[in-house]
């Protein structure tokens, strides 16, 4: 064996490096697994006992300790000692503690390698059900708002530069369709999360006849993993999840950016709740939209722990390496972000006021121009030569310093004779958005429908 | 109309900025959608003739020049003009050169806005098809090669030091597994690709009653898209799809990592086909396994792509904007990449010799002192106290520079009484990876099972 | 030897796989290393005849061969072979061809490992001087700017917020300080690049008594690699142009942001050139800010190259190994797009149009509320309880619907009685924003200096 | 005033969402910043005293407040509010409990937009020099190896494939030149880090006449900046710091994946201290390399934060944005990693064992074939030939199952009548290596040359 004594230079360090333990340990964050490494540990020794390795008796008093051990955690009264490097090693001390030599038969064939990924799956399972429920929550207030406010109409914007009129439900439900895909993503990952790693020891498998099936059940995953090596090494469970989070915030941050706009001066579309704003400590007229700005930067956050898993994982040379303990921080940052976020913005979007009269006042008769081609259109024009002549209206308008709209059919007529005394019709923006009755657009049967859609996909994934 | 002289400083800028034009155009790559380009535009013109904007005349004129374009295409003599910023601008040029003023009638309702991305997803749709169908290839050249050399025993490596013993196909299984895993996902991803967006104009929806579902059964979509506004600016398809591609290439940068490794002349375990490996300039006895350096090196620029188009997306404001054009490149250059990384893999995995007697001799006695535990916890012993057991007879097998199989029986009964005769057995490694007979170990029937279990899922897959 | 057949499944391979030969070549990008290719071999035939291992009249005959090579480049009438895997090896198979055998003299002690990374450095030393120049020329043209527009007045804001009056002057050098320490950052990266690794062989050195003095001197390096593997293998300089690129880019992407907000119809306080602007396929009326969007989308794609960098070097085994082959295509790609888009953003500053009318108009009384503040502390009153003042005035204002400068003197002494007829000198925008005249604020005196400041940066930079 | 009641769906929230306040809070992790915070605010009174805006007594009275402040947190008796959202105010509320109202004078003039980023600058740069000394640390400590261990040769590796022989120290050193740099770096980032933001208020600057050459003479600054809206808005520094470490752990990963490699069976060229591997918790045989895993492992985590903050800088507009609010915890963790990892890369490098029989053992004839060419070469033969002889020579000794060392003199004449008797000189390693004598290679005397540029480096750096 080396000595550990320092040969050259550096630092002085004994048989045992402070550091190095402290940079070792897991337990700091890991312990967050105590109530699925507990529930884990309960199931394999049900294994255990089926597969002979522990008595009917055995078994109960290691299922006994193991609740006294969950009880302490729920109670806060678990003491941890200076040498418990991580949660599993925590929970097998105290149960020894409490039950003695019987404790040393739990780990029979278990690895800490199939152990912590089982923990972890298990742990992942139940955040993502908690975060799908508040993405729901989420989705349900933006469609009641969406079909609550129906009838207001603003501009609709394309490169931020104003474009054609929509209804603002249509604005609340491209988001909320945009949110239905990362709930539809967020069960497929769940799906693999839910399958059982247990039974796979810290390589090889499991040499003493533990009915992996039998943990399936126990434990409630939806299948069992194929391959020992894998089983133990492979975190695409963890990757998913957090691109899972990278995208959503990215869903989220174009959100964010879209209202911090409407809650400027110059929009004045929209008002934030005081509760999600924030004031200024030298500027006394200040109201910012800090919940908004917040959410918005956190697509970074999430999206570098995304990031930095992945580089972890390049290149790593197959089964476990101790690389893999960057798994967990990762995910419980990312999931405690996740949750903060999705339920700051459900409250920003239900106290959220909109100012209907400045909405109105934004659509302006040049965004009919794309109109007023289609009127063309209609009546047999090509549309690029409609296109063209509409734009010879714009172009005709600005140089003589009217709007749109103020152009007089003569006027209209030197650009095309096509233009008629039914040309006024077009200068009607509720007109004009009922005419976007295709599927997808923003006339008001088909916003209804797109209501009823994304009511009936949150229906579907709940059920 | 702004003038376009230059105010301040600055280089020289007339009317057009060259540098700017360039900048500007994306017809440099996205020729690539040149084929799905005339396929969307197709469909489109029956939608129009369905809707009454076109006359069956019409559409068969525009469905014929169409056609002559795409041949263009196809046999090279499509020629781009100077003023060809994109494909969709390129092809509608070249169709109004072919068939007149009724070309002008093709975009009517549509905008650069819809049309691309359907472009973009009709080509991504068939990448995946190929790149699902290479993957399969793969993974099936690997099970062909994990049942053909089931017999083969090698070291297993933990943390890259001896493990346990294991069989060979045990390995090209673990990674076989991780593989099918992302043949699953790029099937899910395929699903969300495989969703309409034509006819959702530029944001605001179609207002000229063409019909969507038309359009998406003429054009062999699953869906469609439900959200004007979302369907334009949405690139989540994109997004997933470059993530897909990371997380595949991390498994193959893993088992790049390992045969690299096992190609070392330490490890010479297996040797790379020399159509996989190159020789140094400068040094003649080299044989460099650069293949599967090239594949471990992609991992970082398929999701440098990934978190490219990320950063892109964070914080942009809804509906299209001209960074959405940042999708393309991205797109193109993974899929080529996955393309010839799936194709090399396949070709280093078929070619690859093994070299049996060495893996063999690279099994050693420690290697089995987990067996010697379980031979004591099959004895009764708790496996606490069976694992410091082994970690004695260990340690007493070092310190008397033994190989652990060399103690004496009377040795190992210093250690505990439970040893008997019978310990001898536990020293064939045929019959230690035996044990390992619980679902997904590396016994022999599990390894038949997991053979099974793959291919059963390839099946399912290709269905 | 192993044989290349095919053992198990897979698509047929012979000795050769063409996909692996194009997977495997550089020559696609990395003939872009063409002349400092040939500059690099120039000199390092000078050291081998300084060593005595070429003749003078070999080395005469390598340099003239090595003239012609590059004159059929620059003349574009090289001739690529299906062999030239990569520049160097087409540069010397051509050199042989022209000169025979002495060409088989050039590469004596010399290994692709210390060639390719010393045309590298070459080349990026190069680069780094032209976006030097581009980018002094952007900030130069936005000084001048700034120095022209001193006394327009406009908004600033935080959080997207109206905060206080400033200069649009101060608002341009805001941008223009932060480019420059993108210069200065590019000094520092040229400098680490400027260092010669030329006679470091493959990875133990030069065995043959080259003296690196006279590489370094023949190719004008600052200095010479200390270690050979170090300076074989190391990518630093790659990695932190890639690093410098992004975060100059993150700097134009929030300009450009600033920008576009600007340009929209809300604030509308800029209108872009024409040069700079794109229509809408569809949209007769849109003037889209497409060269702000591209510059702002491709901070995303010089990131991820950065990232995909970063990622292939993780974990990499000392040496040179093939991953390091992507440095190349990462570092064309974004010494390519940095020029373009610092051309773009010095054209579209040069060519701005700004409209100072309103700009003046979107000043409020509220943005004077911390001036109200000040008058307060002036008076002596303690900041905090002057901004709790403040603040009451503007929630009497805003209650009382008037603007904030219209409350009557009584009024605001029911809130202090410190306030008096002086009180009307806040109200003034000019006279608010010549009170920051500590350094670096908004008054004209600091606008100068920083001008001053900025320009004898650039011109002790350019020393 | 918008009313915070619920308006549609959603979860209740009253006129606070406790939610949103945790979320909005920073002072769970800046309150690392108490020191700097007080420090910084010490240095703004007495500017304020300079300007006329306090008296010397509230001055005294104010600094005094702010030593108490300062001891109460040193002592951990700072007892925090649950209003105290972040540092800045915590430390003021704390003032004024203690001094009274003068506590309300502090902040005139100031925001917390300069205060935080004058903390972060303080904080950031006394990490620098902290990180520095360990840096440092390191690099003497391998170079003191290098030095002591400069006799012992092993095999020099090329994609993982035995190159040349070296010098063991050529190896440490190659990776303690790569540290250099990053120490070159840190002292670049620290330089830029080293500039006061302190005087620049919220956006527009200081409007008292604060001195700010004094703020930066008073805090030790090197520089102050030069506008104010980029000095509260740029996180330059930061993402430099980001970024700095993230080049360095990718040179450590490297390190320790090279070590990883050494430390298998496989290599066993060294073996680690017992203080930096642990066990396994199922295989009693294991001794893992945890410490040099995790130290690979970091690269990832530490990228991951400079990714994140990149991504949320990109796009965001200009001054001050909630969203910079991600920048400190992205410090601290990244500070405190790097802190541990090279502490504990110290701990192996002057811990590890070397072996330097095995070393020996793996040196092979065929590595000296370059070295067989280099003969050639000395007699006159053109490179490329001699490569080609040597390579028939590796052909011939493995067609013959012999040594390259073990082909007869008659043998070699077969391939070249260049060969002689002198041949025998090649097969000497000790020969061999002492060849590289070109500064920056393996022979000794480079290598001592080596190491005298690196302690010179180190020396001058700390100057």
């Amino acid at each position: 064996m080396a000595s550990s004594g320092k040969l050259w230079g550096g630092r002085f360090v004994g048989a045992v490096d402070p550091i190095m333990e402290k940079f070792n340990a897991s337990i700091a964050y890991d312990q967050h697994l105590w109530e699925v490494d507990v529930q884990g540990s309960k199931a394999y020794s049900r294994g255990l006992e089926k597969a002979g390795l522990l008595t009917k008796a055995e078994m109960d008093q290691i299922l006994h300790g193991l609740d006294k051990v969950a009880e302490e955690w729920a109670q806060g009264t678990f003491k941890l000692n200076c040498n418990d490097e991580d949660i599993h090693t925590a929970n097998e001390r105290r149960l020894k503690e409490l039950i003695g030599e019987t404790a040393g038969k739990l780990h029979t064939g278990r690895s800490r390698n199939d152990q912590v990924v089982t923990d972890l799956r298990l742990w992942l399972r139940q955040t993502c059900s908690t975060l799908s429920g508040l993405l729901w929550e989420l989705i349900r207030t933006m469609v009641d708002r969406a079909e609550a406010e129906r009838d207001v109409l603003f501009p609709g914007y394309t490169h931020l530069q104003r474009a054609q009129p929509i209804r603002w439900s249509h604005w609340i439900l491209s988001h909320a369709v945009a949110l239905t895909r990362d709930s539809e993503r967020l069960l497929e990952v769940r799906k693999r999360i839910n399958v059982l790693p247990l039974g796979s020891g810290a390589i090889a498998g499991n040499p003493l006849g533990v009915d992996r099936e039998l943990l399936r059940a126990e434990l409630n995953f939806g299948a069992i993993t194929l391959n020992s090596m894998d089983a133990t090494s492979e975190r695409d469970f963890v990757a998913e999840f957090l691109f899972w989070a990278s995208l959503c915030m990215t869903h989220l941050s174009r959100m964010a950016e879209d209202l911090i706009l409407y809650c400027t001066k110059e929009f004045s579309f929209v008002q934030l709740s005081d509760a999600y704003s924030t004031g200024s400590s030298l500027m006394p007229q200040k109201k910012n939209p800090d919940s908004l700005e917040l959410i918005r930067s956190k697509a970074g956050r999430v999206f570098g722990r995304c990031a930095g898993l992945l580089m972890t994982l390049k290149g790593l040379p197959s089964t476990y390496n101790k690389d893999l303990q960057e798994d967990k921080e990762a995910v419980f940052e990312v999931s405690d972000t996740m949750s903060a976020v999705l339920q700051v913005a459900t409250g920003v979007i239900s106290t959220l006021q909109i100012h209907q009269e400045n909405m109105g006042q934004a659509l302006s008769p040049d965004m009919l121009a794309t109109d007023l081609a289609y009127y063309l259109v209609r009546k047999g024009m090509p549309f690029r030569q409609a296109h063209e002549a509409s734009g010879k209206a714009v172009f005709m308008a600005e140089t003589k310093g009217v709007a749109l709209n103020q152009l007089s059919l003569q006027e209209l007529q030197t650009i095309s004779p096509l233009f008629s005394g039914d040309v006024s019709c077009v200068w009607d923006y509720g007109h004009s958005v009922e005419q976007y009755g295709a599927l997808g657009g923003t006339a008001r049967s088909s916003v209804d429908w797109q209501i009823r859609q994304v009511r009936a996909l949150l229906q579907a994934q709940q059920a």
